[in-house]
């Protein structure tokens, strides 16, 4: 197993290297790599119309009727199933898609830019709970605040980040960790640091006072703002180690309400999927176990590339809204560093003595030692339009990480 | 003590319901009760020039220049001296004093007022540490800071407050203990959302851009700021008890570069002083424990009032600096709710299960349990001009509460 070591090596150290930076708010066809005119980019692995979660088509016919691919709920599910609408999975393009949310041409995504290396990332505005797209929701109000997002708002962002030369998202994440954010689930320190950044670029660009004022509105009314740069900011740092031969690291996952994938390092375009788990966790009044589909969302990528879950210890306000004490939360830890192949060097806990995240997560250590990556996750209804049930804990399938190490075996011995 | 028990119940009742709200910035002189225009206010206890620490002496000679009470350091010593600066302890006045800081009646002030009961407290702007007088340093930078306050930043801000009908101090620190911030070193995650409040009314009032950006670069620099409306936000709460009959409850503290003084809900306006302890903690490179002087400064009551030390648990990232660990920043929490009168109902520890803070200090049960107040502080060169040294954990002298209690036994037996 010496090519892997080899290979592990050299795919952390870049992993650990990433400087993501915002650059910008574009849409999403200007600055997507390869994303056609009729396409729509979903939560990861790939899958057609024919095969996608209820939950999932629901956010795929909203974007269809935002992008004007269709004109009506009826005819996208008949375009979707006719492969007339180009269906994709947001990480093989450098994007990602949380929960039922979808990437079209025209919708602005947040770009971040590795300063290491110029590659960028991809994550569409996040709309905040209640009715949106990325819960899986269309009707008009979901379409009107997206409209709103591509005419005003987008341009607005894009003006303040640029007029501040940029935001470094690493320094935001490494001091929201300081400040009670896990960077999944919990986002409140980092979408105040964010408009305390944007603030100025403001100013400086002129922007309009009333826009002004309806973003500032947004962001304090929606603490999962930044969720988009830091989903972007993982996916940035995982595709430096995309492609590096011999290494058994864990490049992609995702879950998209019916299956979980994952894709490796060293074996290229390749997903090994398995039919995603439900999660585990703390319902909202009104809904149970009867109501949770398999989770759906790029975001389990996040956990991956130590944040989320795996930096629990550092967000206790979050811990009851998921089912977790301090015990479970430092345990996970610990488990995410038996099978994480670094610890980063920015992304530290401070309850822990400033112990380094656990991050990249190797393949071939989950299955020699049974352990899996813990991902902390909005949990869905199951049916598309009924939106959030509550946060719950879960993990990519056993099988996942079974298939690619059989595969990694066959190639590398 | 009889008399006592219904006494503090009433006491801690009326602290707890405290809702400290920011309603604007003025000039101390326009709003601080008995505030001559010759007049200095200083951290607890009340002292005289002479008796006053080279310390806190740095900090009143900055205020009599930047004032115009003297043309220059000689002329201000004179002027002190003779009695025609008059000296006072900010706590007397409603206001708090800061480290070496003071104020006068020109210089801009927070003005807390709360919602509950119309009092209002007040507090300078923060200036940051490096020069500054709160450090007790006079030189021009510090006084054109100062003059800039008082022209230009001091105005805006007192127009963005209003322009969003005040800001909701309560909610922010509530917020912030779930950010890792305990309120009086830590303030970085309350000045960021006091920024994000700030924002849309810098918009609304229409305030000059370049200011703006002036007052965002101040706020982001300056992670401490929020501390000012910390002070004021205890000042106000334990105010609220002032006077009760029969209340043993610690109504005020501080500590002025020598003495340590209290004064008690029951006990009228008197101070019980003694010799301040020397803080010990963690010094920063090039200075070590002769440098440093006894504790100065009005902050000591925010430890008094819920704050600081007292949810030491909930900042793990401030730890390091104060030479705390996890076990000792528990133990304080343990330590303090053992002499405290109430649990905040707002004020919560995340890792501790939202436990409450243990707020408002029995003198009494100090006496009885021999166990003291923990405060976390800057620790300040004992002589002025020097600045900071690092941060160090203090205490009040157990002579004050022992002082306090024997004249609460003899009023109320």
């Amino acid at each position: 197993m010496a090519a892997a070591a080899n290979g592990n090596a050299r795919a952390i150290e870049l992993v650990l290297a990433s400087e993501p930076w915002l650059v910008g708010v574009r849409p999403a066809g200007e600055v997507v790599p390869d994303l056609p005119a009729n396409g729509i980019l979903h939560a990861a692995p790939p899958t057609s119309w024919n095969d996608m979660s209820d939950l999932l088509r629901g956010g795929v016919v909203g974007a269809a009727l935002f992008e004007g691919l269709a004109g009506t709920p009826e005819e996208a599910e008949r375009a979707a199933a006719a492969g007339e609408i180009e269906l994709r999975a947001a990480q093989d393009h450098s994007a990602m898609a949380g929960g039922a949310g979808a990437i079209t041409a025209s919708l602005p995504v947040l770009v971040l830019e590795d300063r290491t290396n110029g590659k960028r990332a991809f994550h569409f505005l996040m709309e905040g709970f209640g009715r949106t797209l990325i819960l899986g929701m269309c009707d008009e109000e979901v379409l009107a605040r997206l409209r709103w997002f591509r005419d005003d708002l987008g341009p607005a962002l894009d003006a303040a980040i640029r007029a501040v030369g940029g935001i470094d998202v690493r320094a935001v994440i490494a001091e929201a960790l300081r400040r009670g954010d896990e960077l999944h689930n919990r986002n409140a320190a980092a979408t105040s640091m964010l408009a305390e950044r944007l603030a100025p670029g403001f100013v400086r660009a002129g922007v309009d006072s009333e826009l002004q004022a309806l973003a500032f509105r947004l962001l304090r009314e929606n603490p999962q703002f930044f969720v988009a740069a830091s989903l972007a900011a993982t996916r940035l740092a995982l595709d430096a180690a995309d492609g590096i031969d011999g290494s058994s690291l864990l490049t992609a996952v995702g879950a998209n309400g019916r299956d979980c994938g994952i894709k490796v390092a060293g074996l290229g375009d390749r997903w090994f999927t398995a039919p995603a788990e439900v999660p585990q966790g703390v319902f909202l009044e009104g809904f149970g176990r009867e109501d949770a589909g398999p989770g759906c969302g790029d975001s389990l990528l996040v956990e991956c590339c130590g944040l989320g879950a795996a930096v629990l210890p550092a967000a206790p306000a979050f811990w009851p809204l998921v089912g977790a004490d301090e015990t479970r939360a430092r345990a996970i830890v610990d488990d995410t560093a038996t099978i994480a192949l670094g610890e980063h060097p920015h992304y530290r806990i401070p309850v822990l003595g400033d112990r380094g995240a656990p991050t990249g997560i190797d393949v071939l250590r989950v299955v020699e030692t049974g352990i899996r990556p813990v991902i902390d996750i909005v949990m869905l209804h199951r049916e598309r339009g009924r939106g959030m049930i509550g946060f719950g804990l879960t993990s990519p399938p056993l099988s996942c990480f079974e298939q690619a190490a059989a595969a990694f075996r066959e190639r590398y011995g």
